[in-house]
């Protein structure tokens, strides 16, 4: 069984991370996003293990204990996390995991796991960044600032991951990346069964 | 200017690197070959820096003692020889340049030039490389059993390149290629322009 690829898609805010994850998703149905682990009770028609793993405070505090979640945060009484251990029996069982997450998560994520594809996406230009935040009309000028200030610092941490791509479209951005992941199949590290000559030529 | 990719292209005698690169060639009009450098005098039509980079005795030997040379040999008379220097200038031009050289050369290359890009082929199996050298009907069964032992040998080494291609068909081949090309281009460390904010933003 060849594992699957862990796929991290990061960049700065406002640069359209979701939208390009949600069309890589509806083009490579055999990527799957990472699943999140809560303590918030299932709603109906939710699934253990497809929408959330639902675990109880005690069990995601030994979770957190265990140190097996790559990031987790509490929001409104709460407990959200991403299960490094779950991400890990997936891509065990062959399964690609795709994992949208912020500049600074994702470094954490590398160190974790550094045979995970790091990609991280830029806007055309800062100009064109500026032009989409003011688009949506809900930023004052300080606030604006702030947020422009933020991405030139979350784009400078982009050198440390392995791809980069521009999002000009979602369309380009998605082909890039089916590019990169069709290319990193290929890498020797990932096809060592394919040098196993057979018992006649040992 | 970005500095052009350095694609090496190798795999046991038998697997067909010749027509991949051909089909390479033919299809990326910006990747070149590598241009080898001779002592043999130029014919009719030949042109210094185009077929050979044409060298006296004398300079191809102080190229030698120069380590300029990948590698090189003597034939009939004649030195042939790799120039590492020539194929630094072009890369440093920006022009991509494809190596397509022997398993135990292409690992000499790699230590020398471990920014390159490093693509191993193998036959689709042994029963297949064997089928294909017996259709050539040039061989003994000695001599098929010493070319079988030699490429087992070969596809060992296999594991210490950075891509396996399995050349099924020349088309199929040459399209993953391809692709490993255009995500190379797509790697931070051939992007670090594109981090570059610009003086507003700094």
């Amino acid at each position: 069984m060849t594992r699957g690829l862990l796929i991290v898609i990061s960049g700065a805010s406002g640069t359209g991370k979701g939208t390009v994850c949600k069309k890589i998703l509806s083009d490579l149905p055999a990527v799957a996003y990472s699943i999140s682990a809560t303590t918030r009770a299932p709603r109906p028609g939710e699934v253990d293990g497809r929408e959330y793993y639902f675990l109880s405070v005690e069990e995601f505090k030994a979770w957190i204990a265990d140190e097996k979640f790559l990031e987790y945060a509490q929001v409104y009484g709460n407990f959200y996390g991403t299960p490094l251990n779950k991400i890990e029996e997936r891509l065990n069982r062959g399964e690609d995991i795709l994992l949208e997450i912020d500049v600074q998560g994702a470094l954490n994520v590398k160190r974790k796991c550094p045979e995970g594809i790091y990609i991280f996406l830029l806007p055309p230009s800062l100009e064109e960044l500026k032009r989409r935040i003011e688009g949506r009309g809900t930023e004052t000028p300080e606030s604006l600032s702030r947020r422009l200030k933020n991405a030139v610092a979350e784009i400078k941490v982009g050198p440390e991951y392995d791809y980069v791509v521009v999002n000009d479209t979602i369309e380009n951005a998605a082909e890039k990346i089916k590019t990169i992941l069709s290319a990193e199949r290929l890498k020797v590290a990932r096809n060592t069964d394919k040098f196993n000559l057979g018992e006649d030529f040992e």
